[in-house]
């Protein structure tokens, strides 16, 4: 049986999320894992009418499939603000819970000092003496420190070129990573 | 012996927040509660000098904190973006992922799906056809969802005043549920 891996990011609000979806289990299989994207294979839910249903229904389909997941490998790319998804940490805040390996990736270069800087900046709240992190960290020291416990650091980009939310690169070396890490289980 | 509550936030980023922490403290204690702030004793640790040793003591720190704490009360106030503060969203995972009760209150009223485009204007990335989570909710549907375990949704303020991250009156109210629930036990 192959390991499963849940594949959590903010991929889920591409355009093109389902084939984009396919694509990173296409790379899972090549390394010999199983991906499992969070997905329902009707598609077009994140849409749905605003209902208590409609959601729940996401949450606990995602819930389960984490459930049923060896390793978390998680898009951390800066989405909508400064950090990382916000349900996508909630996911890799539950993995790290399970004492469950956690991989993550994020295809930005730039520190989360700088990022938050700019958001200060952005927003107009630059002056409320708020204070910065400033550890020299892709993220939030809660996220270096959950993907640590997994036994690598956060995979970034190893050149300057500018990627999107969507490049894959990045997320294969992450994929590599975790592959030989559960062949050594 | 009182049940532990990790005060997660961003309250840590504060300019006064270690008096802002003892005033959270002091509520808890009026409802028979024993607080517990992720600041150090000595104070200053999130502006100290960026190596791997100093924010991994931070980590360590709020991870064996979060061991010996029966429940989260999270400040989900939208923080360096739409969502509540990165950080704090590995904590509530956490909690969830130990089946450990998740109570979360913000003091701001807008829905994520109004935040989640004001965002998308500010940085200029509306027109990527990203999809907007439009169910209605205070924030992401797996904070929602992970809030909800707790047996309460997030607590909101029930009128129209402005607050700021700092308010305590919707923490309060948080902190009085989960009395409640933990009377129970």
């Amino acid at each position: 049986m192959p390991k499963v891996v849940y594949l959590a990011g903010p991929d889920v609000f591409l355009p093109d999320a389902r084939a984009h979806a396919a694509r990173k289990v296409e790379i899972c299989a090549r390394y010999g894992l199983r991906g499992w994207p969070p997905l329902s294979e009707e598609g077009g839910d994140l849409a749905a009418e605003p209902s208590f249903e409609a959601w729940r229904v996401i949450y606990d389909r995602n819930l389960a499939a984490m459930e049923s997941s060896d390793v978390i490998i998680a898009n951390l790319t800066p989405f909508g603000g400064a950090s990382a998804d916000a349900g996508t940490l909630i996911e890799v805040g539950w993995f790290l819970g399970r004492d469950r390996p956690v991989f993550g990736y994020s295809n930005a270069r730039a520190g989360f000092s700088e990022r938050t800087r700019e958001h200060l900046a952005l927003t107009g709240t630059a002056g409320q003496g708020l204070l910065v992190e400033s550890f020299g960290l892709p993220d939030n020291l809660m996220i270096a420190g959950a993907v640590w416990s997994g036994g690598y650091p956060i995979f970034l980009p190893q050149d300057d070129d500018r990627r999107g939310l969507d490049a894959l690169d990045v997320f294969e070396a992450c994929v590599k990573a975790a592959a030989e890490l559960l062949a050594e289980e």
